[in-house]
């Protein structure tokens, strides 16, 4: 890996985009954020706020192009896409696009078509959900064979309420187009086609009445999506494989569980490094920050010394079989 | 925040070491590493290896004093922490310190004294539990005191086996001291006595046989421990905490679990951010270390014509009510 | 309820005429079996054997209208249903049919006009699951409402392996047919239209390939079944209700569990009544059924005996909060 | 077994007593109430009420030694055991007595002394967990030594509260008596000490605090019961076996759950008869007891029907791959 930092710039300041802003300003290592275009000067100038090194900017185009970005995050509606996209492809830069590549599959297949010509993978899609522990727990588990041939998927994308102006067709592009990458994933596969049923209890809210969409896959596999933008409860993404020898499922809220040779449940983690990896993680990331700043966030050492007493009381305990009491010295004010 | 990568200067080059040298190169955002320091030559050259700009030393207090080094973390054995620590304190630089701070109470009372001194926390203990996911459910469940007081503590710590060399004493001062800590920072409240009951079925190997540790504090919490590093299924660390209106407990495979009020269960989330967080984090910290290799590692642009196709499909399917087809143009061979 | 025991004659000693048999004798309070009545007089033989009082026959149709029999059970292979349906009938004895009613609807029909001319109901289907606690609990749940309307139901029956010789019908008729009438019964709705999808991963073993049975209800609402009789693992019947308001799954190994408003879970029992009342139902049971050979069936007075002992050890170290020891009388051999 | 029904006289009509005289009636095969003494006449004519053949009596005494009794179930106070006890088997009758058998350890011992002299075994003591399938599930798995020895049992036994005049030392005699018997009966090993801790956060109400009992075994086990009957929620009796290669948790509320080799969960019933054993015995007891009023109480002759139609619809549909529509006869008034 190169030596250097990778300077990205960043398309589209809107929800999405200064997530993604934030994102790589803080959690995102040998990446910092150098540009971000909004056609929209007040977003674009609240996105990059206390991200030092940052411009706002209001031409995507001029993002792309400029000398000192590297690579390039889209954030931007997708009618826009296309454009962002070609013009990266022709500079030769990497790109993340958030989903969808563009709203069609004919201007999807010209970017395709574009980045063939070049001869190298530039642009990758937002489609997150490759990333998921629980997801790529599932994925292993197929790649595996340990089940078997995976013979159905069933889905389910609940989402607590929907925003106003969802329409049915949404329910598809924005929502279920995330299943159709799922399965594809999961399985390696083709689809092949796609049939669309709807709950019948019609009311004036069309787009928050569940929708069944079944897919079938090249190898012959079923995959039936619930897609229920207003089930009200909260937000849920599930799926569970059936394949020929048992089953396994994610998203059900107690991460993966198989179903095989009688028995259901998970897996144990075996030490404390995978068990404790994301705890790891965070408490360097934060500690980052506060060491910049010259200080720490998280145990003091006074939490070291009070621990330290307690472990010494503890090896009496275990040692005379007797109740040890603990008494920690006069705590310095700092502490406080 | 300073617009300047912190400089982290590493003792220690053993397995938490060198585990410590990739996660601050890999995936720690804003912090560089710059040097390692272990007496042991070859081990400190192995924990810098493929990490551009960072070099091996074999004097650890040489690497504490020198010039571009910001913060340092110390992930060597604990009897030597102490002239470490109080090293950086010295020079007035942020520490990240492995645990124990130090093997005993007195001298970690010197730390403590000579942190006081300065006048500000530079020293942090690496109670890394403080960061996990689901202790922060509980600590910020307990917080609120949505469950009234907390009366009892029920823990659990368990290895699936313990490394050669443990011996009974190291069951508290190097396990049962994570709970320690765990029950000072989730109870906000201090340790006052320590009892230890050992099961009876005593066989050679004592440090394999599970103790019950009950830690008693200022407030009355009771808190039993059941420590057993050689308990063969995995590893496991959980915490029950019975409250006035109701128990919550952690690391029981199911995320953070409650009873309360006739019901027992978890939380769903709200919406795909904190759901996907995680997802949405490793994507970008993944396309970032492709991206400065000049290429992508996620879904490529093919996916995203893909399920640009099956979108399509899927609108018709469901306007007409029929199923329709999905096909796909000839694939270039960049996707293969 | 009358004074006398119902008299029972039992028709069909199958497997399942053999379980109910015994079924009636060990565990149906206020029943008794008087006759079983199979052409195979063999069956007929070992379907009574133990069994006081029951006698074995080969004309079923003499059992059901013997003198000394107040009521059917009918467990004889469907085809064979109609005219013994139609002879309680016309004796006018109450009976319980194991399912199908018929094998088809034409003669379905003529037992419900013959038991409509005859002006009450005798005759009561097998459809056990309207009695399994689970989906008890999950017909309350709909019928307090406290989800809102049902929009969808997600079935799944899947059984380890299936009997040689089971066809792709049977898959509907032996099957799915258990899905009609839950789906009938929770939802208190009719059914109006049905449609079948098959994987496509075909094998020469038709029966064994997972189907996905899509079931409309005259109110609108949508449900799928997914039929897999050759799923391996074990055997599965599963239901989730997808409301207004939430979700509520049985059948997924762990009671009842409901999404609703922020929170996934089940329900806390509020006393220890229902709790273990199965619990006491099996003591009297096992009791009554020891007590008539002139002893018992569980704890014994020595248990008694021993538990009294540690109670007073118990409150002596409650009182002075010390260890005490429990020590007990010498015991006498007929506890061995 | 003998071919006639076990005529059981039952003492105590209190809470307990009134509950099992209509189990004795309703649920229990083989046994018929015939008597019923408490010295209190109104509560045990109430008793009786609606059971045909049972008669209330206001001596207890008097109902032991009746002609028509076969064997007696005693649900009076633990205080007036003791001659119950000793009339019965001196009568020589089988028992079946609500714990404790008696308040202290030397009357118990009475009662063993006298059982034994007759030399054989008449008295049961009401221990219904033993009885309860997810303790039986446990029971076997340790006999079975599939997780090699047990090592340590924690146990939670939480009420949501307690009635008035509860007292500290009732914690141990009326709650934590189930686990001492609990234990000796999942261990086959005797109770050797005791020792009790509360919970600090003292209240005015002693009994409403949660207390720490721990009991050791003669094979070195050591347990741990916690016992608060004031938890609020609900009712919780909760049972963690920790042995050589694993765990294994009942009361969890989700079935026994296990840790075992990198694995955690439960099993799945193999068929439908273990996972409808329970709906078979509800679905025939509900029946016999509308059979004996000439009706039935389950699914009737037209439900039976409309699965028959929509098996006709499903056949059609998997037929030909098109919908099949369902449509019914019109519904006779009975059914209404």
């Amino acid at each position: 890996m190169s030596d250097q930092d990778l300077r990205v710039g960043l398309i589209g300041a809107g929800m999405m985009g200064s997530d993604h802003a934030r994102r790589i300003h803080e959690r995102v290592s040998g990446a910092r954020l150098v540009a971000v275009g909004d056609p929209d000067a007040d977003r674009a100038r609240a996105a990059v706020e206390g991200i030092p090194g940052a411009r706002a900017e209001t031409d995507p185009i001029g993002v792309i192009g400029a000398s000192d970005v590297d690579a390039v995050v889209i954030a931007s509606p997708g009618p826009v896409h296309e454009p962002l996209l070609l013009a990266a492809v022709e500079r030769g830069i990497p790109v993340l696009c958030e989903k969808p590549l563009t709203p069609d599959s004919k201007s999807s297949l010209r970017v395709v078509q574009a980045e063939a010509d070049r001869g190298r993978k530039l642009v990758q899609v937002g489609f997150m959900r490759r990333f998921d522990p629980e997801f790529l727990d599932l994925k292993a588990l197929l790649d595996d064979s340990e089940l078997g041939e995976p013979l159905l998927l069933h889905c389910a994308h609940r989402n607590a309420a929907h925003p106003p102006g969802f329409t049915t067709n949404m329910l598809i592009n924005d929502s279920v187009v995330h299943e159709f990458d799922t399965t594809r994933w999961l399985l390696g596969d083709e689809l092949t086609a796609v049939s669309v049923r709807q709950q019948g209890l019609v009311r004036s809210d069309d787009a928050g009445i569940p929708q069944i969409v079944t897919i079938e896959t090249a190898r012959g596999v079923l995959v039936d999506v619930e897609i229920f933008v207003h089930c009200r409860f909260g937000y849920q993404v599930r799926c569970e494989a059936v394949c020929e020898h048992g089953t396994a499922t994610v998203g059900g809220d107690t991460g993966m569980r198989t179903h095989t040779a009688g028995r259901w449940g998970g897996q144990v983690t075996a030490d404390f490094r995978p068990r404790f990896r994301a705890a790891f993680d965070a408490e360097f990331q934060r500690w980052a920050h506060a060491a910049r700043e010259g200080g720490i966030d998280g145990a003091s050492a006074w939490d070291g010394y009070a621990a330290a007493a307690a472990c010494e009381a503890g090896v009496q305990a275990q040692e005379t079989g007797q109740r040890a009491e603990i008494s920690l010295a006069a705590r310095p004010g700092i502490y406080d």
